[in-house]
């Protein structure tokens, strides 16, 4: 028998599941729709019933299921082990997923920050491996952030840290999620992405190539990254944009917190090469030049795995916290 | 012969020093103007002069001096004992402190932000008493910051956490220090109010008590206070304004880092009755919910005082900690 853990990443789109052996090698994967769940009631369900059928993959392959990991989005209460809420599933209320799940398994159930997850994945085989402490910002549906100190997750006092995505940079700007306003992810999301160009088409004006551009449709990135390939100036303009608005957070969670490496993830990432220079132009416009000097940001590594190689290594930390003494 | 510290605080007006004994108590005190120090060379010599004017005064009433701390603003390397730089010292550029005054002196130098020390005094004798983590802002002439996590400063993996003055509230807004623009400085500060009051001057149509007021006026704080203690409604609006702005900015580092309280201080916290419900709206209509109605915000206890009173506690932390064993 072989140890394997059980690692869920659950996306605006995706829910992903994946039992994994301790270095990190797929043993099996599972994906299903994000739509499944979009009660917390269903939640539960599918991951008893998924956990169920893992347990029956790894006895036919010998390998013995140490613990299960959960990569959730939005604010994550480990320590209870309940999902207080999320924006992207905004039925969820204090879902009790631990109490739920444990039960019916002989393996403990660890649950965390989907970002943060992300992040400690990066911390152990991607772009932060040479960094102690880190931000991870993931650009996707939203923006999500976890922040690595010395090596660990930091939670911060209210156990909550990480909700780069709220943060505001434009007190005027387009309405966002929590009643909020310009925050980063109306500027550097796939709904930021949405909001810009529904603005720019309001004013007007747009080359055909991007006018025809549906902001509703769930390929937009994936169609303006296109445009910016065939050298599109108002397509490399948006992204420009989406960069500045970028390193304008980066500057400000840098100033006030002293960090200096910034990892960008989340599908969106994809197009780093075409807002990298709006995001370094903002940094050094907007730091003191001996700290500027020494910041670095680099694309995740790890794409999509990052989250669920998080998740074992969360389990591998916190069995191995519990079995020594304090 | 009884212990005591000296402690120093530099503003942006004044350079204040006193010998405190262990409890806080102020023994003796010296004031002097800060533009006595504004090149680096001249920070040195008149901290030297100080300093040995202080020991006579000491051994005076019979007290023996343990330790000095230098509370600066700007960017403080206290392990290396230099100060990088300052926005208002902008002449000063890697000024070796401690390397300068400590050969002369008999007791240990301690250096460290001002408001890093700010928060420290706060943490022990003001309003962070019963809070083990918060985040001080203080308000003078910019915006300082301190961070203070389980009772400690937190320094951040760069040593320079805490420039909150510029984070970016507003990307496109006025420029500020730096070359950075609508950084919470711009909005929230005395420099803030006189950019503030300039650019509703330049958009006409003020009322005589309001309109007649000079941006450039030192007392321009004061005096807006003052018209909105008589109720005059446009300060009123300018002082709601400020605390909207500081809202969001309390907002935003709560919801990044996971902070939950926040004192503010500095000058310009005398008016805290006339911007806090500005404050408070904003942050409940930017965090989610259940945390917002966790976020405590208080005006700092120990007025011109917790810098000095921090310094004695950096001394004695500091000492403690090369005393016994890690």
């Amino acid at each position: 028998m072989s140890d394997s853990y059980l690692s869920v990443d659950l996306g605006g789109t995706s829910l992903r599941m994946a039992l994994l052996d301790e270095e990190g090698t797929f043993l099996a994967q599972q994906v299903v729709s994000s739509d499944l769940v979009r009660k917390g009631e269903d939640l539960i369900k599918v991951l008893s019933q998924e956990a169920e059928l893992f347990r029956f993959r790894a006895e036919k392959i010998d390998a013995e299921i140490r613990g299960m990991a959960l990569g959730i989005p939005g604010l994550v209460d480990g320590g209870r082990g309940v999902v207080r809420q999320s924006p992207h599933f905004p039925e969820w209320r204090d879902v009790p997923l631990r109490e739920a799940l444990q039960p019916a398994l002989p393996f403990p159930v660890v649950m965390e920050n989907d970002a943060n997850q992300a992040a400690l994945g990066e911390a152990w085989k991607g772009a932060g491996r040479e960094w102690p402490s880190f931000i991870l910002l993931t650009l996707g549906t939203g923006v999500g952030g976890g922040v690595i100190l010395d090596g660990k997750i930091f939670h911060g006092p209210n156990g909550f840290a990480g909700e780069m995505g709220h943060i505001v940079l434009e007190r005027r700007g387009l309405p966002g999620a929590l009643g909020s306003r310009g925050t980063l992810e109306t500027l550097a999301s796939q709904s930021g992405l949405r909001l810009q160009l529904e603005a720019l088409q309001k004013a007007g004006g747009l080359p055909a190539a991007i006018s025809g551009l549906n902001a509703a449709d769930p390929d937009l990135p994936e169609k303006l990254f296109q445009a910016a390939s065939a050298g599109e100036s108002v397509a490399l303009e948006i992204w420009r944009e989406f960069g500045a608005a970028l390193g304008c957070g980066i500057a400000s969670l840098g100033l006030a917190f002293g960090f200096e490496r910034f990892v960008v993830g989340g599908g969106l990432s994809a197009a780093w090469r075409f807002f990298e220079q709006g995001l370094r132009k903002e940094i050094r416009e907007r730091v003191y030049p001996c700290l500027a000097e020494r910041m670095a940001a680099a694309p995740a590594k790890l794409g999509n795995n990052a989250g669920l190689l998080g998740g074992i290594r969360l389990l591998q930390t916190a069995q191995s916290t519990s079995c020594s003494p304090p």
